[in-house]
């Protein structure tokens, strides 16, 4: 057995990613399918192997597997409803038996944490908490080096901590002011949203039609005022509840990663403002907030094969 | 050495306890002396060395202590408010020296959570908080069977997470709206004045000159009205800041401690009422609010003595 690589696999509702990963975290083989073209798990897997054989890549140390409605504790796709697989899917079992090696499924926040402890920003942290925005808001708790997973596997969900609980922004999961509906690419669009009607008229986001956090978050960097409103605001809210959850694990540090984080160090930095200001003065100046180093396209290959390599070390 | 009994000390400003205790939990002797009797903290010591080796108990696993200003790190009390022993006191290199064993500082919440652990209502739980009310609210977290303690020693402030950053009460700490300003004893005692306009003039709460908490909550149990506000207001506060909390270590159970916690089930019930209208739907039904089985007065001994045993092991 290849002891010095593992498969990381990322299966998406519309694509499913896959890399050939060293230890080291360099990424040898990429490759990518479309989901839906595999009316079964067994005909992607199949395609994948394939692809792997020929060019060279036999066998490996083992394979880490990111899914959507993944149960990390049964290593089965439970009733996703955006897969054409429906119910109960062994996905583990299936990659098993046709690599001949063992695998392991994969929440995408925890994976995060564990490629940013591997590969990314985090190598030199014990104590950490990585923060992963997009759609909604994502953590993943490192403590003594350990993964933090819970006792149900729902540890580390930050982003459902209400930070208005009084009369907050309706959240997905039924409740209120979650931190998610204000801190994420979603987030910033209702804030957009809210705030529209008092745009300037020479705001740049008058010439976008329904912009996403993206364009938000490039109107700022062409310093646009109602932009900077906006990211300003985000990272007010981000930055005063990170410096409330300091009181939970009394991280090292914070690593922001997803698109909006990454836009560049700028958001960061108004962040770590916000933290000072709000954090338990024996805290201040104690809680670093980093940059993701993890690229966001392999973000999640990389943080599959690394927890392949952390869980089976 | 005796390897089945520890020495359990709880420095107060006023009196200092101390208990020696075995690894079952069970307090063979117990001593209590007025600190402020003691100019230096070798008199305290030799005094309480004196009692022990009078009633035969000459020497032990180690000894555990609790003190204000505590610093576990380094073993010394620092620049304490409350003890006329002024500057940093090597409290632990006093202890170890009159002894001849070992000896560790203890954080008082953190002492709570390894007693609860090892003695009381969480012998079978590898995933739980405690959480201590009483001038403040503190807490000590357990996952997967490790003491979390953080980076800076600061891990489980619950206290000082604010549930009302918007416009909340003032606290110690000099931020507002902290979870410790409603859910305490103090937190109790300022609910009842905020309201006390609204005070019925049948309140049995009439009768009394400044209630303190447990005034308050005896009142809530003989059926008063006015009282039965304050202690639901309470719950709900405390119940739907543990449904939030629970996102973060996914807990099996928080461990409620400390004198209002203690004065009986219902205070439990309404708690947990609270926690499940406001726990994500995942985790409805999965986590489970108890109440402590150690008693008041005994827990700080027990709770250091168990740490001694916890960490020399």
């Amino acid at each position: 057995m290849d002891q010095k690589h593992a498969l990381g696999v990322d299966i998406g509702g519309t694509k499913t990613a896959f890399g050939v990963v060293s230890d080291k975290g360099v990424i040898i083989f990429h490759g990518e399918v479309p989901t839906r073209d595999y009316p079964t798990p067994d005909e992607l897997i199949k395609e994948i192997h394939a692809q792997i054989s020929e060019a060279g890549y036999p066998d490996f140390f083992g394979i880490g597997i990111g899914a959507p409605n993944g149960n990390a504790l049964t290593g089965n796709i439970e009733f996703a409803p955006n897969l054409m697989w429906k119910g109960i899917v062994p996905i583990c079992s299936l990659f098993e038996e046709k690599f001949e090696t063992r695998s392991i499924l994969i929440n995408d926040a925890n994976a995060a944490a564990v490629g940013e402890r591997m590969f990314g920003n985090a190598k030199d942290l014990d104590h950490f908490v990585t923060i992963t925005l997009g759609t909604g808001l994502g953590s993943g708790i490192i403590i003594e080096g350990h993964l933090v997973e819970g006792q149900h596997g729902f540890a580390g969900e930050y982003g459902h901590i209400r930070v208005f609980p009084e009369n907050g922004r309706l959240c997905g999961c039924g409740r209120n002011g979650c931190l998610e509906t204000y801190v994420s690419s979603t987030g910033v669009v209702r804030t957009f949203k809210e705030w529209i009607n008092e745009m300037p008229s020479d705001s740049l986001l008058t010439k976008i039609e329904n912009p996403d956090a993206l364009a938000i978050f490039d109107c700022w960097k062409k310093k646009d005022a109602f932009a900077t409103r906006i990211v300003d605001y985000t990272a007010q809210i981000l930055g005063r509840s990170l410096a409330d959850f300091s009181c939970f694990s009394n991280p090292q540090a914070f690593v922001l990663f997803g698109g909006i984080a990454q836009s560049g160090q700028g958001f960061v930095d108004k962040v770590k403002i916000e933290l000072e200001k709000n954090i338990i003065e024996p805290l201040k100046g104690k809680v670093e907030i980093r940059l993701s180093l993890l690229h966001d396209e392999n973000a999640a290959i990389l943080g599959s094969a690394a927890t392949t390599f952390w869980k089976f070390n």
